[in-house]
């Protein structure tokens, strides 16, 4: 998989993008990820890639023609499967959502910025808007830091037990379940009795009980 | 405000917080953001501060111990408004959950990897579980990177025109309306004649509409 990202900020990116599993998917080849300053694609006096809304108000607005000149300039290397815009008012981001992303090859995202981007953009050029959720970050990068996160770890080969995704929180609509590791006992806390018994049926059955338990108490929502 | 934050991973979350909003919050002295390893704290040979999970599986599960440690040592020196763990099966973050946060003076905020802490944390030491959103990432930092974001630009003074996060999507169960900079006209696409008008009182309409129309269209739910 391949993910440009447009950014004023791509400084901000970098330690996300160069730890744990991105990185480590970056190593076996199995994800790219290119970050694109927007200012680079500013045929403006001092690199502008802001101004200030019409009809007034508090914010500067990211113009069009950098970003067009961003966005045509890299569509003209890679076809991407989506043109992605990162804003509060998109579609919320869901572990299905991520599901299907990470089966496209080349994703472009956009980073908002200040107020956010010009309207015509997202009428001609954006093609999925995607939030992370319902609330206002200072701009787009985290939220595509996450993205990439969310999708990064999806991707065949990524994580070191292929397994483990599978029995993660939302997959199946349930929550995890609580999990204990070493001591058994510490100070007075123990671990419950069915998880150090080796009876693997008793365990299962624990643990869907605990998920199913912990998502009517917790989450509701996802059981309808 | 103060947030202090455990994780395995410090040097994924520089970038993020030596930029933009949250560079300018703690030039201004409105925000301090220390991040703590958590293999500091660990007694253990090689620093380990993972195991297996008791009753088998995939997946690591992070110890008591070394977060018992950090916990309690960070405890002894800062009195916490509230222990955050930051988890996919916690209440999901909202604009009204970072509002009523960023009020806080002392936050202490536990990054989960590999899958998870053991539950006796949870029970014991853990105030809050917040999620920010439905969906899994390799670790918690990305995840309080987005909630120090969020937080952090609420801070009074850390915007520069403090009027700005007032008009953002949500903080009046509206998303926000379309915005639009020059040029007034871009290959045939024209900014709407109302925002040119200077007519204060129907470009506050027209938004007001816009904010509207918006919301009922991609989320009837915020209306209810």
């Amino acid at each position: 998989m391949r993910i440009d990202i447009i950014t004023v900020l791509p400084e901000l990116l970098e330690s996300p993008f160069s730890h744990s599993i991105l990185q480590r998917a970056k190593d076996k080849g199995l994800l790219e990820v290119h970050l694109h300053n927007l200012r680079d694609y500013s045929t403006l006096p001092r690199a502008q890639v802001d101004d200030y809304q019409f009809g007034g108000g508090a914010g500067m607005v990211m113009m069009m023609e950098p970003l067009v000149n961003a966005i045509e300039s890299l569509q003209a290397a890679t076809r991407y499967d989506e043109v992605i815009y990162l804003t509060p008012d998109g579609e919320t981001l869901q572990q299905r959502m991520a599901n299907q992303l990470s089966l496209q090859e080349n994703l472009l995202l956009i980073c908002g910025h200040y107020k956010g981007i010009d309207e015509r953009i997202r009428e001609h050029f954006v093609t999925k808007e995607i939030s992370i959720g319902d609330y206002v970050l200072s701009g787009g990068e985290l939220a595509a830091a996450v993205l990439v996160d969310a999708l990064g770890r999806l991707l065949p080969g990524v994580l070191n037990d292929e397994t483990s995704a599978l029995f993660d929180s939302f997959q199946d609509n349930l929550l995890a379940p609580p999990v204990y590791t070493r001591p058994e006992v510490f100070r007075n806390w123990k671990v419950p009795d069915v998880l150090l018994s080796g009876n693997h049926r008793h365990i299962e059955d624990w643990r869907h009980e605990q998920s199913l338990a912990r998502t009517q108490q917790r989450r509701p929502d996802l059981l309808q």
